[in-house]
């Protein structure tokens, strides 16, 4: 459609509305999503994407704030995707604190938004992989993911970025470590916040006992300290994503990670478009209805819709 | 299949050892568990399946082991899935506790089991599922899902249950109550663990806040103290427990929540089968590979695997 076109046009172009719109679209799961991206994708690449992640608490939108501070001092153009597990309890609140900062950036070189799971039947993922794709396309140099650390949808979503950045801070204990189990492996630098507080060297200490016990380990990452809210530390926190940066483009392993991300995203895609044919070939919840009555296994019913889609 | 025959009656006779290799095959995703839940799952449906969630250090696991004793004291059947993330970092060190505790049963009348996350392409809950099924085939009383409560992987997990118990402990902070977002809502009493530390009132009092803000609730949780450490508290919390399951039942809920949970599975089944199929009508790895090269859209790649999974 001609419309999806124009918004495509004045995306590339980098206007801030138009690459808004472009990102309720691809969150909403629109249908028009297709045409988008398929407009978009060509012209994406060029950017550098870094994740950032770690438990609450640990100060990762400060540090987001920071590190797109000292990007744009470099002259470099920053969009920002803060992924917001949402609630009727406390999504509001979540959202609140980005709210209030997008206000402060008044610089057009920044662009920053929070994206919210909505239940969609596809998670977090796609939606989060188009967003990143519409900001590429746009021109930005640098887009920072924050997420909380935590669930496989959180770690597909970080799986999409060039470099992880795990942020921890000192005197979380064990327990909140254990929470960060399934994010450890993906971490590219490692980054203790809040390195003013008591306990700086235990935690500095403890991840360097974690990585001497990983084996097979491509890439040993860098252990950075910082005090974000100060706005200590930054330029190291930029210089070890450098290092990771140069090191993943010569060992090709940059390309490689591009090519799974890839892969990551069809698999996602293709599991949105199956619950989608599902319930064109069928009406599920009638299905599921009838199904419960007569008491089939979940296999079974599977199979008979997934034979309806095939046939 | 006749061995997998075999396997489902020794199942459905209790027979410990045939839970835990019926279990394993279904947490490896193995092509026989089709056949498996084919011959459990009409047998399954009798079990009160509970779900117990909420941040790393609340205290879940001593909950579940007081609950698990409690239970056995009135003459009951206890299985126990403790789902773990797991990771080539911490993931040992996670198991390890749940092994030690395992030694301490061996009372034939509770079983207790550690999932793991291992990063399957369908993720943790088909395959918590199926292993709810084989527990509540094999005759076992009460199951207790135990899970770190966070992640979109998490909440479809506990979705899987008749009744979901949110653990939290006094001074956690907001920061932390963050982490609940996505799984407040579906809570159906709050435990307030550790409740003999300072600060339990607030606790109580912000979750009780947290509640009168929420419109729209069907229900309205309980909110329950406990020191499971202690075993105080703990048959507060079975009395809450109860005082759900007989509302879910009066109200019809329970029926619509274990369609629900139908449906969710189906879903997750075409999911897991859509990917099973894209690597048979192509191999997927080569496909993306040579649409790389060609700079194809993902949306474009998708929808071409799909049409020859159709065709």
């Amino acid at each position: 459609m001609q419309e999806i076109a124009t918004l495509a046009e004045k995306v590339r172009s980098g206007q801030t509305r138009a690459v808004a719109r472009a990102i309720s679209l691809v969150e909403n799961r629109h249908p028009d999503r297709r045409q988008l991206i398929g407009e978009l994708y060509r012209h994406a690449g060029g950017a550098r994407v870094i994740g950032i992640t770690g438990p609450p608490g640990a100060g990762k939108s400060t540090l987001v704030d920071r590190l797109a501070r000292a990007l744009r001092e470099r002259n470099l153009t920053v969009g920002i995707l803060a992924i917001d597990p949402t609630s009727p309890f406390s999504g509001g609140a979540l959202l609140g604190d980005r709210v209030r900062m997008q206000k402060l950036y008044t610089d057009s070189g920044i662009f920053i938004r929070s994206m919210a799971t909505r239940g969609a039947m596809g998670g977090l993922a796609p939606a989060t992989h188009d967003a990143i794709d519409i900001l590429d396309a746009a021109g930005f140099d640098w887009i920072l993911v924050e997420t909380v650390g935590v669930g496989q949808d959180e770690v597909d979503v970080v799986r999409s970025v060039d470099s992880v950045l795990l942020v921890s801070v000192p005197g979380l204990g064990d327990d909140i470590q254990a929470i960060k189990a399934g994010i450890m492996e993906i971490a590219d630098v490692f980054v203790v916040n809040k390195a003013d507080r008591q306990g700086v060297d235990r935690t500095v200490r403890d991840l360097e006992v974690m990585l001497a016990m990983a084996t097979d380990l491509e890439w040993t990452p860098g252990i950075v300290k910082c005090v974000a809210s100060r706005g200590e530390g930054i330029e190291d926190v930029l210089e070890a994503v450098e290092a990771h940066r140069q090191w993943a483009n010569e060992s090709g392993i940059l390309g490689r990670r591009r090519k799974e991300q890839l892969r990551l995203r069809v698999e996602n895609l293709l599991k949105e478009q199956v619950l989608r044919r599902a319930d064109e070939v069928c009406n599920l919840n009638r299905e599921i209805e009838s199904a419960w009555e007569q008491r089939l296994d979940p296999y079974e019913i599977a199979t008979r819709i997934f034979e309806r889609i095939e046939s």
